[in-house]
């Protein structure tokens, strides 16, 4: 097929399955913009997101790509899309890729955004994008604990699922902001294992919260062992911020 | 009645039939949260808000006062009414009020605010918050609209029910900031009429769309003539943003 067209895709995954299409559920995201997109071209299209996200993430900038033989210029494919997909899904960008460009394969680096409520006062503009907490963090401790598990290393201890490839991932940064009743941590890294993220904030929450201690977090990483990390923080505080290409 | 509680209310309006409660019907603000105090309390509780909000609308600080027996303190009742209000509405704060306190009597003033997005790209997130115009304004064009309609006239143009009091208003100000792909309109006054806000913002959208002119302002005004004025603009790009009390 002729051309390789890139998409930027915002979601509020609050409504659906996740990203990735499963079975003949039509409630992920993949499985609803291929929907449309095959219908826009005429013949099944096949998408390829830079990763998958959970049941209840969002994204600001997921990237996917797709073959086709459609002749639509992009802005046409992107007025098209937008005027079919359900009001919590938008192509923002859409454009020509390089022939080999993956949007997987071809990703160099996210960036993740965690949000958790810390004022006991509720926002109901907020909450669906927050893990309401309703009570302060130690966050000079959290910065600790962040800077412990910044950097190339073994995070089988905070991944969701057994797999037999590596666990090894370079975790270039953790960034801990406070301002407005929220305290929000920013992941940016070459890759994140399932569910990483969703621990990385839970166990860094109750660091925060004095559930424990910022030095205990290089013996957690070496002891590989998931049951001995922090929650699965709820998937709703969690946003796709970027992907990365060279 | 011993006490006089005034709350301070936020809501996303989307899925309600305004403020005002209606015969039996609970998709309003009032009657939900006058089921949860009346729970609470253990008698009936009747709340007087400092006005309506059309079905669709948002308030970031609504407030609303009611007598009451009860004698938990204020932070226990924030706590026990949000615990069993629905995720779209919270109540941000409570205090006692002066005996005579009326939240619609008393008001000084509002504000509200109506957001425009310009940007043709769409944005998933404000989506819900916003007239999705997907076009350019002359904000030029609309302050100097604005700046015909400031002050204080008869808004009986501007007013979409016919009604026997006064419509006459003091429209202290209306400021029109453009960032993000939003333009965004802010109206304070002593009070507004039943549409108002609406009426003015799609009059002042259709100036700078280029579709209606800034120096009809005043003839509109005097000609009392809402069939003239330009189109209600939708429920869901305005909210309630502050209730002024000397």
């Amino acid at each position: 097929m002729s051309r390789n067209i890139a998409l930027t895709i915002q979601y509020n995954g609050a409504r659906f399955d996740g990203w990735q299409r499963q079975g003949n559920t039509d409630r992920t995201i993949q499985s609803r913009l291929e929907a449309v997109l095959s219908r826009m071209t005429g013949s099944p299209v096949e998408l390829h997101g830079s990763g998958r996200t959970d049941a209840g993430v969002h994204a600001a900038a997921q990237v996917a790509n797709f073959h086709t033989d459609c002749n639509l210029p992009c802005p046409d494919i992107m007025r098209y899309v937008n005027q079919y997909l359900p009001r919590d899904i938008a192509v923002t960008e859409v454009r020509e890729a390089a022939p080999r460009f993956h949007a997987r394969l071809s990703a160099t680096g996210k960036r993740y955004r965690y949000r958790c409520r810390t004022s006991p006062v509720p926002d109901v503009f907020a909450r669906p994008f927050v893990w309401e907490l309703g009570v302060g963090l130690d966050v000079g401790e959290m910065r600790r604990a962040a800077a412990l598990l910044t950097g190339r290393h073994d995070f089988a201890a905070f991944c969701g699922r057994r797999i037999k490839k590596s666990t090894v991932r370079d975790l270039r940064s953790i960034e801990i902001t406070e301002s407005g009743g929220e305290v929000v941590l920013d992941f940016e890294g070459d890759g994140f294992l399932y569910h990483m993220v969703r621990i990385l904030a839970g166990t860094l929450v109750e660091v925060g919260l004095g559930e424990r201690c910022a030095d205990d977090m290089p013996a957690l990483l070496a002891g590989r062992d998931r049951s001995r990390c922090g929650v699965l923080a709820p998937a709703e505080g969690l946003c796709l911020m970027e992907v990365t290409y060279d």
